[in-house]
């Protein structure tokens, strides 16, 4: 039974999040239909990253197992044409029978944006956190460099998450400004619940100057959730991507590799 | 009774236009239940430019006189506290008296956006127009000279409009791309009915090389309609910006005037 992974962006703005819940819009569930509609095959897809209500995805990773013959790379076009506008499929592929988006993943990428503009942003409302108080962003990018490196990220994951060990190794992580727009971007090899909003929270009060940016060390350290800042709501949020290594791009064919 | 001018900005994407309508939702609409909300008075605002369904501004300009003892620089706060979040007030002044933000405008700004990349484009789906056809922009940009000046746009009125003259004065005309997105930048003393959506439509048969770029110039002169392109959707219209003589900033004060 082939299988399939499919790249996928979606604006999380009229979704309960990503996973299936009962009574709930959610993304997982609406692409589940839509393959029923397309396939008349009840088909379970797993993702690289549940992410939250409100948060979007411009590089999801999904991936099921189907008894179609469409081709792989026809699932792009002929999912699209079924799914709502605010979920496109972005590639296609076969991939290896065993490939599981959330497991085999190297590293996923983040993105948080600020507009800081008064009085509001009609625009951004639903696709940036808009924050109009003066912000030190020199400050708020040094912050940066404390969080990038293996941690224990204890203080920068939501209370009540069942996650079994906290360590988690950010690659990258820096705080842009590009005129009103700012953003925040970090790459790591996994990431707590709400871990990307917490340290977005925390980055701001630094930019409020209430934390300087060598106290991002000591939050860290003192693996304290309280100690942190405020975990900023969903509607900045980006899933931007995730690495797999080259044996397990998920992609069956070498061809497929060297395109991706 | 003072009067008041109000710059606006709205996602037009919930609205059925501009204009005020029986059984429709309008800004015109919103905002005028909005001001009987906030002051308890039947107010009529009137526009600079009336946007079609769609249609979205980030500097319409309206203007409305009220026996509300707000002070006018505070109506930015009080206004959009009751308004919807996509329509926000970004700056408030008195007006003088005789203000009309439609006949005393010397010039307005509009941009039209195209987002080109494959498969769709789910971010920007109601903030332009999704186009994966290979397009020469450089003749796109060529062709936007041939835009500038006074003309008869006849050829780029809609059917049906009721203007008395088609002579409009374009000042500035010009077609940029940034990576996948394109825009379309027009000045002009005044507009007829759908001229940006045509002249945007018949830019992209010059893009598709059905049209060559001075082909422009023999459709200006045919006067005729059917030789420009198709009216483009309106969601990646904007009204940017307004301008008056400085003498009818529509400002009452000089110092509001310095300001604006």
């Amino acid at each position: 039974m082939p299988r399939i992974k499919l790249i996928i962006e979606y604006d999380g703005s009229n979704y309960h999040g990503f996973q299936r819940q009962n009574n709930a819009h959610t993304i997982q569930a609406e692409i589940e239909k839509q393959l029923l509609n397309l396939c008349c095959e009840e088909i379970s897809i797993c993702a690289a990253g549940r992410t939250d209500a409100g948060v979007h995805a411009r590089g999801q990773v999904i991936a099921f197992n189907t008894v179609s013959s469409i081709p792989p790379a026809q699932w792009t076009l002929a999912l699209n044409s079924f799914l709502p506008e605010d979920i496109r499929v972005l590639s296609s592929s076969e991939a290896s029978p065993d490939f599981q988006p959330q497991f085999h993943s190297v590293s996923k990428r983040y993105a948080y944006f600020l507009y800081g503009r008064k009085p509001a942003a009609t625009f951004y409302r639903k696709y940036a956190l808009c924050n109009a108080d003066p912000l030190d962003t020199i400050a708020m990018s040094q912050a940066c460099q404390f969080i990038e490196g293996r941690h224990d990220f204890r203080a920068f994951c939501a209370s009540g998450s069942s996650a079994k060990t906290f360590e988690r190794t950010v690659l990258h992580c820096s705080f842009k400004e590009a005129g009103a727009l700012m953003r925040l971007d970090i790459e790591a090899n996994g990431f707590l619940y709400n871990m990307v909003r917490i340290i977005m929270g925390t980055l701001l009060e630094v930019g409020r100057k209430r934390i300087a940016a060598e106290g991002i060390v000591d939050i860290i350290e003192s693996k304290d959730r309280a100690k942190a800042g405020p975990t900023v709501p969903p509607q900045g949020l980006y899933l931007l991507s995730v690495t797999y290594p080259p044996a397990k791009q998920g992609d069956g064919s070498f061809a497929s590799f060297l395109g991706s």
